[in-house]
């Protein structure tokens, strides 16, 4: 359980708030770059950490991520003009480019000086691994984007997909570094995230249901064992890694693509579920993309034109009795991703911890709660904080059988760090 | 009228609230018998008193009712498996059983003695009548089941429905004992509830719409005598019954059903309309089954797999103005229950009782008030309660002419309770 | 930008508060007159300055307008019936008259006295120019009804609508005395004005974004200047009319049907908007007519049976990007009102002025908001309020060339005032 205050500490990212100032400090999955797709575009809205904002992509293909309403009168720019290097408000024709300039203002006399008094608020967009990313924090510490492997692998290597998700986003988070659940939620789908049905990972989760958890604190965030048994003299890790603020990479399941996520704040109680597969080394194949099409894994099946999925809150996720009876999926609901959904939201918008009855399975969840807890007060004294280096991203998670005795991070430490000449390789 | 804070006594139901403790020292009609057909069937949601719940029968038959929410992360049981004696968490499998006990935990290590300290709320279920009652409060005072003479009566005899009301429990309770409004809003449709549509029921109440209100206190609720005039020498008596602290008994039509009601909150601002219909001593008949059916009495036509209205507050009721102007139905709503639901719903969710202006006809619903409220102070001191007897619900609603000068009490002596003879020959 | 509490203070409108008190002393347009067609016809929801209503014509054709809900127990009305002379609630049959007086009460003996001692709030209402007005404030100040142009011309020279704008009535009030934003927001549609697509007008409008504004403070209200460079010796003014406490009216295009507006508040969030174009001196002809039902001016078009407009902010006003690159609509919304109503909308149901950044544009709209606190003020000591005196509503809205030099209100002074001839003419 958490105490009422450090609940709110944990959940709460406006701006302003304790944990919203430390999430501006990390680079922020905004949008897709498919979503803007080509100069002067239409432009979209966009909510992150509870700020309403607009992106639009200007004629030379940069793109701005600015206050979605006009500084004039606060209507919103959503029905402004993205035209000619910049993008105008619909009323009385402000304009403004992607560093939030004003630079026209037709409704007053050319000989006014006002033009250059006025300002939207706008922040720096850079875009890599098939996604536009914003830092919205203090532009005196703004870090390196992030260097995850997913992100540096050519195009045909990588899968990505965004969706809403009705609860706050720590809900989704503490899900993504949860490896005691995969044995009984995921224990009818998750033959679905590998090559096999019944590949040895199942059966080793099957088998233990009560993994032991030993968690790493490093420079990024955690390093996170969940420990079963496997014969007489090995253990089955499955070595999840937690990089702050909110990215989780899933341990590999044989030879099928890669996965993870990101959880970023709509803002507190709905968020952004970033996944992306990827496999490295090689293409994914067209098999493999219309498997992660099909939302039989971690890739949701969205409502067409919106984030939404079509399996949500509203409908029950699409509970079916029949195939949870024939333990198809354990909780009824179609997808890998979906069942995570649908628990996580079904604890409500935002989860009240103070009521919990937490386990040993549940110690990484304890130490990452810990360790965003803990970023707030590095932050608040001017500390430095974990994951800001790029390079500290590249990492992997790892699913390996290790002889009983031998740590799991040293045994497992080559399938753990991307080394330079790897790194390079990708 | 009614002070502010005692019309805030009189509908707040949560837990911890005055009424609220005073309603949980009775047993609730909870769910249908049938809403749980067989053992191991689909759990079902269940909001009552503002407590989300959940039920569900297990493999052996019995009814469990418990919390909606798993006590070790808070996601709802509704996506869980209803298995071998339990119901089960898809989240990360802990398992309860219909009292509560948690009986496998899988995510911790089976040597642990951590299952032994989980618990998860329960209420205990009984089955009467083709209703699951549950008892919400604290076990030291469970009383027993009431036995009311429709919940006796051979299955053949009794016809109940169920539906959600969009408005607190008590504004559907004060029309349950309101006989003056049956003269006026199902003037056009109280025929529908009797055998013929010219009765002479019909006749007498259209005849004087402004009955005197006798109601003497009773140990169980309120005996409630509204006094028609009816010819030189006698006066018509329509004689409810409210039983505490949500039945009340509708007096009959001629030798058609029988019929009553509970006020159930769901939360304040809605609640489950319970109406049960029987024949004593005769089987329903087939014309008065598909009558009930047919929504046109006090049984409502519901949206298929749902207890929600097809008429609803969402589209007006339904209102149809030229069956208003043709007298069909006084409002414009068809079915009479449906007719006492609209104006009911129309007050607002929860009807500010300060702005009232109250006249002798509201004589019973300004005692109703006083009995639950009375209900509050006695509980606070540790008074016993009413109608908590099981046997002091063995009555009656009448229907009765009787000479101008006889006490209705008296004279309606034999209508009015059911003698132990009558009891068991039902 | 405007204060915290002077944004409160403009924006609130319920009974009690200080700009409500205020705007209560106005004659306010109610409902169509076509929404009550006949006498006896259905009763009417309406809501004003967040007031529940019903609007019902009785037998001899007066209109009542009174509360919502039935003083006995708060049933809704709307549920009533509307007979011989009066509307009887459903629930027990009390009936009131247009003037608010009970004129039956079946439900109590009737010797008693009570029903001499209940009434029903009511406001009194007039019928003119197709409209049913009411007056909601203190009856010792009631005023005359106003005189406007358009409600003296025969029917068959007026063409009025009303739709439901999803935010403050001053959202929408400052659109209606902002000359600026037609250069911008109605570039594209403002041709939909007026006789022809390429008028002078439009090609005025289009060469100078940057009105001068100059303001003149009158007995009823504001006379609003727009000037625009028209040639080297002469200005293009547009004279917009400002008439307390909602009135604008729309400087003409051409020989085109005049129009104007009142911005008239539901509640706080909502706000009727009236829209009427009229033609002083002939009929409106077939043509003008189906223009203004196609919803391309500033006549919406409605959801069937509604006053609810098919483009609205749940379908982002049906925007159409294609469209907005052809700069048919500079929005890209259909239809001159609704590209209004989008922008209005979009700055959310009550903008927060404290934010806005105001240029010397908005000059009437910064004392439009002045005109309306000092009323407040005034109406707080006691003192007159402007446009209360029926015939200070006799002005016209003008669109002039005038030599450079020459005041506006000098310039343009015949066309801006109906004299005592004219206004009998119509």
């Amino acid at each position: 359980m958490l105490s009422y205050q450090d609940n709110k500490t944990l959940t709460q990212t406006g701006a302003g708030t304790p944990m919203g100032e430390v999430l501006r400090r990390y680079w922020i999955p905004a949008l897709m770059t498919e979503e803007l797709p080509y100069p002067d575009c239409p432009q979209v809205r966009v909510k992150l950490l509870g700020e309403e904002l607009i992106a639009f992509r200007d004629t030379s293909g940069r793109v701005g991520l600015v206050d979605e309403y006009c500084p004039h009168r606060r209507v919103s720019l959503f029905y402004g003009r993205n035209e000619e290097c910049g993008i105008r408000c619909a009323y009385h024709g402000w304009k403004f480019d992607v560093e939030g300039n004003c630079v026209d203002l037709p409704s007053e006399p050319a000989e006014s000086n006002f033009k250059n008094k006025i300002r939207i608020k706008s922040y720096p967009c850079e875009e890599r691994g098939g996604i536009i990313w914003t830092y919205m924090g203090d532009p005196a510490y703004k870090p390196e984007l992030p260097e995850q492997e997913w992100m540096m692998v050519p195009d045909s290597q990588r899968y990505i997909s965004k969706k809403i998700e009705e609860c706050n986003y720590f809900q989704g988070l503490e899900g993504g570094i949860d490896s005691s659940h995969v044995s009984i939620l995921h224990s009818g789908s998750v033959g679905n995230l590998g090559v096999s049905k019944q590949s040895s990972s199942t059966t080793l989760l099957a088998k233990d249901t009560a993994p032991r958890f030993e968690v790493m604190e490093t420079d990024y965030g955690l390093l996170i064992g969940a420990r079963r048994d496997a014969d007489e003299d090995n253990y089955y890790w499955r070595i999840t890694q937690f990089i702050m603020p909110w990215y989780t990479m899933i341990p590999p399941f044989g030879g099928a693509p890669r996965g993870g996520h990101a959880w970023v704040p709509i803002d507190d109680e709905n968020c952004w579920v970033w996944s992306w597969s990827w496999t490295p080394g090689r293409d994914l194949t067209e098999e493999e993309v219309e498997q992660m099409k099909s939302g039989v894994g971690i890739h949701a099946k969205l409502i067409p034109g919106t984030f939404r999925t079509v399996a949500n809150k509203e409908n029950d996720f699409l509970i079916d009795r029949d195939m949870q009876k024939r333990r198809e999926s354990f909780a009824g609901i179609f997808g890998v991703g979906m069942e995570d959904h649908a628990v996580q939201v079904s604890a409500g918008p935002i989860a009240d911890r103070s009521l919990e009855r937490l386990g040993t399975s549940d110690t990484a969840i304890i130490k990452a709660r810990r360790c965003l807890l803990d970023a707030v007060r590095s932050h608040e004294k001017g500390e430095i904080l974990p994951a800001l280096d790029a390079e500290s991203h590249r990492v992997r998670a790892a699913s390996v059988l290790l002889p009983k005795g031998l740590p799991f991070h040293e045994g497992a430490q080559d399938a753990l760090k991307l080394t330079e000449k790897d790194f390079e390789a990708v």
